[in-house]
């Protein structure tokens, strides 16, 4: 009776958390997405300095608050689900275990020397932002989509870094370390900068011919950013009109004649109506098996 | 009979302002547009401080008289319309409105101290320009598929901001306060102008470290804007194929022979061409309902 | 006798220049695009002070060289032309004209005091690379996608212009003169910059909300650029398909049964298949007028 | 008997160095590609003067180590292939030699003089990155899309060329020297670097007039980048629609009715069904040759 009753238990909270079809379940999600958005504003308004020094007790609590709830939540996702050890070993499950122990981490290593390697973990909970995608209406057209020509962009976006680190050593060449250029790397990072048409401005080339090289790199990014566009939206078209198409065809049967491959045994003529009965060269009864 | 020539004359002046069929109506459709273009420069060159003060005499009356014809045409629009509270609440009611208001309020709020408030209200006038929006073709087919992707193109920028947090985070752990990345916000906004490919310059990776991930970022943001140009381009195609194919199909309807779901009362043989009065199979006479 | 000469000597020249069938009209058009191209390179290294000063007399000999030459193309061109009036006073006559008057202007306006304005006239020269478009292979196809959605980009653009008032006239009042804006006209000018991702960072915003509203400009403007490129895309494909399409159409009507109008004047059946002789319905005589 | 041992040795290298099937084979890809990615990154250690300073013994031995696996690669390809002069004539025979030679011609060019050629030299071994072409999965839809784009893309770079050409003339009168348009072509490659919305920011306009044209410019450039990329998307829809239609059309032909040119003899009556034995007019018997 009692294992019932918590089974009851387990189910309604099982309920309330994973699903969104109840009252409370929607209201979990509410406060969940607050918490989420709640704690990643605190770990930006922590990383402003003139705010961090004002507000730092402040912090701290809110810090807390946020930390226990989504240690609370984690504890009763585990408890609630049936294959614990499949939660804790999924995407969504790490995220939030890195998303609830720095904070505790922070009571372990407290002292001037161990700040630097903190504010790294105080970051981890940067990854709380990722439960937001468990929010992200899939849209699967869009994800086919992408899924479909991701091979293709990838040797696009090959292409691009071999066309970069060309050209970027061409101009380590040409420009030279007096421009900014001071070693081929560098260079490279700046030919993806201009074939992607980012242009910091950070290195710029001085010398004409590099301007004139700078200018064939970038007409030449301006041209092939058509191809990424081109390949997603052929596949996007394709992948929109598939479902269109299947159901105008299922209609497009019902209103044309059809052929089947009956043989008749009179006359050997092929290619016959559908259904029909009769051959339609010498007259004769068709006989279907 | 004065209730009468009341209404026509109440009638012609909403003809008039509202519509644009009349010759009067085209002449106060063009002075109107005038006059909103005029009321912009004069808010620009106000801001010009150098011209303000050499023409600010001239730029003050030039704003009474726009200010006059504006508030002229609210009160004409108020009285002619049959449900003026709609007007009044409706977008361009208040777009109206708002671009007259200012200048009256200039009367009462004079002295120095008042000076900075006065001059976020002038600048309410710039929302004159959105009265250039009813001038605007409503081109159907772009606004369907703007309608159409709006949300998936959400879904899109939404991944984009998630992304610009975390890789925002990571260049400020990476780069930290003296490349210029000095808090997370500071390094998420150099992360959604990398990421959209504007890059300023502004703010720049300096470590090797921090530039090949700028790198990876730029790359990313080039392969992936194709993705909302791939969603509208296909949305837009779907928009202007959609009413051609309708024309075609039921041209298409005309030539093509349709079957019927009669059952021959006969032979119970189907699929019988439309309006067909005997059956395909045995001959007979078929009989409709 | 002298006349039927001089017609055919007047042939034979607009043969060679306005042709390209002959030997001589090809060789024409070769020396033509070379002079072009030598005008050019020409106006571009004059504006190098550095080495105008060192090579002035060569450069100079040069210019006259190229306009004597495309004197006498003028001349001829207005000579061998049918209709002089129509040609002078057509795009590429004014483009002609305008290329080869600045050199002899030069002769009259000498001294100091004229040479601000002659380094203007000088540079009409480089309208001669427009002569160049008369090569350009018309890809018809290019050219009516362009046609077709020039309207639709209009509108677009129209709308880009509006929103960057607007938003330049808040980033005004947010930043204020000591970000670097100035002006409204300024702003408005950043805010262009901005959403059109070129991004120069000649100015940016220093205030976290500044930075913040950028942010949300670049976002747009990152999601707007879909929608020309959709447009274009779009008109593109129907540009491209239409031709392909019309070819199809005229096969498949060979293939297909399609149905006349005819009426049986026996039993007022229709749907007849195109072309049939006796009535599907009751076996009866069709009669054609 | 040892030509044939010879002749099965060769062959047996044959398939390990230009295939992929045998177990040999894989392990040789495999090989080649860490060594080409170990010279590249060689390669850009040794641009880097702190480094190269530091492990300069360390990178020359694995320059020597790397230079004549690539030595021993190439005299092994000469050998094992069957038209030797062709492989040393084609791309990647030549990318080959030039990725080997510049390592033994520094034995020969030693001395402080000859260090700046010896270093131009030394990153002809960058070009080794194009062999990671061969790893390319050549996606011949991709490449197809691109190869029958080409020429409009062409076509309509050169209309930007143009477009850069003229409005960097204009901005060189406008702006003049002091706010570094220097040159007509300096304005040129300024025009280009806003046109392909790169915008570096080394130079940008100062006056309004050059910064109002500089807007005209990037609106420009934001319209016009749909252009191509419209034009790659149709090409790219079209090769991936081809395919799957044929396939559609050959499925077509098998279902619906075709008709032939078969004339009746008895009542010259046309369009029978394919294969038809009996007309559908007079109902004689159709005479095939």
């Amino acid at each position: 009776m009692e294992n019932d009753n918590k089974h009851t238990w387990k189910t309604k909270l099982h309920e309330i958390i994973y699903e969104a079809d109840t009252r409370a379940g929607k209201l979990f999600d509410i406060i969940l997405l607050i918490a989420i958005l709640a704690s990643i504003v605190l770990v930006m308004l922590e990383s402003i300095s003139s705010f961090d020094e004002k507000y730092h007790a402040f912090l701290n609590v809110s810090e807390w608050v946020i930390t226990i709830l989504f240690t609370i939540e984690y504890i009763v996702r585990i408890i609630t689900v049936n294959k614990p050890i499949k939660y804790i070993t999924s995407f969504y499950g790490i995220v939030d275990l890195l998303s609830t122990i720095p904070k505790y981490l922070s009571l372990f290593f407290v002292g001037s020397q161990a700040l630097v390697a903190l504010r790294a973990l105080r970051l981890l909970r940067i990854f709380r932002i990722l439960k937001l995608a468990r929010y992200l209406g899939a849209s699967n057209q869009l994800a086919s989509a992408i899924k479909a020509s991701r091979a293709k962009i990838s040797v696009f976006l090959f292409a691009v870094i071999i066309a970069s680190v060309i050209f970027g050593t061409i101009m380590y060449l040409v420009e030279g370390a007096d421009s900014g250029f001071t070693n081929i790397p560098k260079s490279v990072y700046w030919c993806i900068v201009t074939l992607t048409t980012v242009g910091f401005g950070d290195i710029a080339p001085v010398t004409p011919l590099g301007q004139f090289i700078a200018a064939v790199i970038m007409v030449m990014g301006y041209g092939i950013i058509a191809v990424p566009t081109g390949i997603v939206s052929a596949e996007y078209t394709k992948a929109t009109n598939s479902k269109d198409k299947i159901t105008k065809e299922e209609e497009t049967q019902l209103k044309t004649v059809t052929l089947n491959t009956q043989c008749c045994a009179n006359c050997l003529a092929v290619k016959h109506q559908d259904g029909a009965e009769f051959c339609h060269k010498c007259g004769c009864k068709l006989h279907y098996d």
